[in-house]
Order: structure tokens, then sequence, then C-alpha cells
């Protein structure tokens, strides 16, 4: 859509971006990594791995760490495990939005769903106890600010939890009528806000000027995939398409049709971009963004089609 | 068993546990009580709701508040949300468990399943959200020690986790073997010990000397819950009964036999008491242990077939 986008996504990789990439990596290891005796069970444990370690773009982890970075990331460990959690609360709706019941999705991320590898009661089991994780290796942080770590908390129930979280978004697709906005910002918004609220707050700074960047960010990631579920090649995409349209579930795409959905994935980034706050790291969520929206564009056939 | 305990339930009932039980039942409302907007589907709030509101003995969370009290209980209001929280949790895997690629259960404490009433994707969802519940409206407390509010946080992280908590008991019933005692621990016990932990975390004391009783507690629990499922009359029990021997799970009952099971009852109950601290206030907690054995026995009928 402009140049300067396609000049930073054709261009050489933001060093940043591999260095956060290998801490979110580091961070999810570190969160399984459980001192504690018990013993998880072989295919729980194999379940629960498969879903984090299986691919995905960690778009989310990402976007914490980078504004974590951006408000100076003076305590590190904690953003590391903010946004650690940050990716296990998405795998494990992954799972659980993939399960017969939901989408009955035989592929994800290119490779067969939990369920259909490690069955129904075990892929649900992971979900769970991915959730848990989430929480549990945060609280185990022992020498972070508890406050940090309580507000890290506290953002991460509000993008996943029943009021307004993505939970939220997934039970609007149960009733007979759901706002589409309210939808997507409970499907998708909720967790990319509260990944860029749990970096700020990990960093010990104000968490409010990120909100609405972040929002804007997660609708556009809404947004491109409703245009992907529309149009994309399965091969490419890596999971079955035009599910949604299947289940009728409320699509930026049959609203607004190619275009205008495309039109409007241009708009939420120049709404993301334009929300960042004045502050001296603003740059860094800066190009994440920039990189982001690139890569959510629809490709190759689809792309033409449009 | 022996006479004492057997006066104690004949006797008028402890004014501490009506307290109590007002106590916990105030925190769980007051956990659903969320100031934040965004809205909850309604399908999903009255599916989290059924769950949680629709009977149940809360012997978890009148074991986290009598060990609060017994340890001074100087901060009621975590000590709340801790019993909440152990609620919550167990409504949580109840839900999960009940469903059809699980126990396939048509009922649970005398009313249908959660999944049968509101379909199977608002029961996952359901489970999911009182999951993060949990643990969000412990963070959510503001006048609370961040310290102890973290700890409430581990234990109830260990209690249901895939490192030998709930899910992992859940877990192991998918696996070809498993060791009945751990199988128990981790399905039972955990949550028990965590609950005592958590009780004993959110009045500032050390809560190893409760974890050995907690634990007992919760192996009696379950031995309990063999017995009632291989003899107990579906009516009373308000459930399926003779399930376990139908998933082919490891039951107290089918490896001790009938008077074997109950001989073990009794010995859990023996080590539960003998395991309490002697601190000034374990009189809450031992009545507490005694009460609950006394209701656990299988009642009429299946007794008289003992």
């Amino acid at each position: 859509m402009n140049d300067e986008r396609q000049d930073g996504v054709a261009g050489r990789p933001d060093e940043r971006d591999g260095l956060r990439a290998a801490r979110i990596e580091r961070a999810l290891q570190r969160a399984f990594h459980n001192p504690r005796s018990g013993g998880t069970p072989p295919r729980l444990a194999a379940a629960m791995r498969a879903a984090v370690f299986g691919g995905g773009g960690r778009l989310r982890p990402h976007l914490c760490l980078a504004v974590a970075q951006a408000c100076g990331d003076d305590h590190p460990r904690l953003a590391d495990a903010a946004a650690a959690a940050v990716e296990l609360l998405h795998c494990a709706s992954l799972v659980h939005d993939d399960l017969p019941s939901f989408d009955d999705a035989s592929h994800r991320r290119g490779r067969p769903t939990v369920h259909r590898v490690f069955g129904e009661p075990a892929a649900i089991l992971a979900g769970d106890a991915l959730v848990v994780l989430a929480f549990e290796q945060l609280a185990r942080l022992d020498a972070e600010p508890p406050g940090r770590i309580l507000g890290v908390l506290r953002a991460l129930g509000a993008g996943v939890g029943h009021a307004g979280g993505i939970i939220a978004g997934q039970a609007w697709e149960l009733e007979p009528r759901a706002d589409l906005a309210r939808y997507h910002r409970a499907k998708t918004g909720a967790l990319f806000e509260a990944a860029a609220v749990a970096g700020a707050v990990a960093a010990g700074a104000d968490p409010a000027p990120w909100r609405e960047a972040a929002r804007a960010l997660g609708e556009a990631y809404q947004v491109a995939d409703d245009i992907a579920d529309a149009l994309a090649d399965p091969d490419e995409l890596g999971k079955a398409v035009q599910r949604d349209a299947e289940l009728g579930r409320p699509s930026a795409f049959d609203r607004f049709g190619p275009r205008g959905a495309l039109e409007r994935l241009g708009a939420l980034e120049s709404r993301a971009l334009a929300a960042l706050p004045a502050v001296a790291g603003r740059g860094v969520v800066e190009r994440l963004i920039r990189r982001s929206v690139a890569r959510l564009l629809p490709a190759g056939r689809a792309a033409a089609a449009m």
C-alpha cells in the first residue's frame, strides 16, 4: 500500500525482530520447565508442546515485547514471561477453537490439529493446561516486582476472559446475533490489547497510550484473517478455508467485499500507526506494525483475485 | 466409625460452618461481578453460573477458609478470593470432565450437566472462562499483599496444572497405565492440598504443616467417590454411577473391595487428623475433616450392601 512498508519488508530483517523471536522461544521453553515434581502424563505433555511449538507467527508476543522495549524493558525476564503467557493463551484458544464442536479443523499452521493427532480429550486438557500454565509461570517469578506481575495477570485476564476477552469472542459465535465490531474486538483485539498492556506494565510504564494502537492492529489482523479465509489457497494458509462462511460467522470480507476489506486493512494500519504514543522508543513498535500488516496481506493467487 | 464424629454430626451444626458457607457464596458472587466493560455473551454467562451455582458441597473452599481461620485469618478478603478460586477451578474441571469425550455425563449434582443444557461449545468455553476467572479475580484484589496473592496463585497452579494437578489427573485417564496413588493424588489430592496451602498463605502462615492432612482428606474423598460410584443409588448421588468401571478407570473399590475401601476411608481420616499441626486454631480444621468424612460415607441401601 505504500512504498515505505514495501521497502521495510524487502530490506534486511530488523535485528531486533530476530532477538525478540529468540527471547520468545526461550521464554516459552522456560514456561514448560517446571521444577515441581508430580509428573506430566506423556500424552498431555506431547499435546501441549504440539500446540505451542508447531509454528505460528508469534505476532502477539512480539507486540508485547516490542512495547516493553519501547518502554525501556527494565525487567526483561518479566517481559519475556508476559510474552510467553500471551502466546500460551493464544495457542490454548486455537486448540479449543479447532475442536469438532467448534471449527472441526483438520489442519492448523500446516499440520494436523492437536485433537486429530492426540484425540479430543487430550486436546481439551491441553488447552486447559496451557491457560493454567500461562498464569502460573508468571506467578512463579520470584525476582520480579509483585505489583507488576499482578498488573500483567490482570491484563491477560481481560484479554482472554468472559467479559470481553477471547473466550467472550468465541462465545459470541454461539449467539443468534452478534455485533461485528464487538465480536472482533473480543475475539482478536482483546488479546492484542492485552499483549501491549502487559508489555508496558512489565516495563513499569503506563499502558493506556498503547491500547488504541494494539486494538487497531488486532482488528487489522482479524480483517486479514477474514480475507484469507475467504480467498486464500488452503496449502498456503496451512488450514481449511471458507470455514467462517460455512459457520455463518460475521466476516469483514462478507460485509465489505474484497476491495472494501482490503481498504479497511490499510485504514486500520494507518490508525494503529497514528495511535502510537510519542515516546522515544515508539519506532520499534512502528516497524513491527508495518512489517506485520505487510505479512498479513493476501499473497499470490488470492491477491490477484482481489 | 467412632462416636466422637457421630456426635459431632448429630449435634448442632457448627456455627462456623454456616458463616464459612456464607463467605464462600459471597466470594463466588463477587468473582462474577466484574466492573470491566465489554460484555459477556448471554449463553456463556448462563453456562458459567450453572456450573458454579448448581449445588455442590463446597468442601474444598471450606478447607481453604478453615485453614485460613486456623492461621488467624488476618486478610479475610484474600482468603475469601482464594476459596472462591479453588471452587471455580473445581467447577471448571467438572464441566470438562462431564463432556461427551470424557465421562459423557447427563447429570451432575442432581441436574442436567452444563453441556446438556447449553451445548458442548458453551460448556468448553465456560470451563475455560472459569479457569481464567479463578486467577483473574485474585489478581484484581488491589488492597491485599501482592506477595501473598502470588503465593495463592502458585498454590492454585500446582493444584490444577499439568504437572501433578487436576488436569494431570484427568490426563492420566488417557494413558494405557497409571499408578493408582499418583492418579488419585493428581485428580483429587492436589486441589485439596492447594486449598489448604492457599488458605495458609492467604493468612500469612507457613503452608507446609497443612499439606499432609489436606492430601489425606483428598484421598479420603476420592475413595468415597469410588465407593459411591460403585454402589450408590443414582438418584441419591445426583449423577450416573459405575462410570469408573465402564471407563476402565483405576478405582479403590475395585482394588480393595467394598470392606477394604471403607477401611481405607477410615484410615485416611485418621491420617488426616494425625497430620494436623499443633497450632491453637487446629480445632476448626479438625471439625471440618470429621464432619466431611462422615458426609462422605455411603448412606442407605449402599451402606447396607457393604
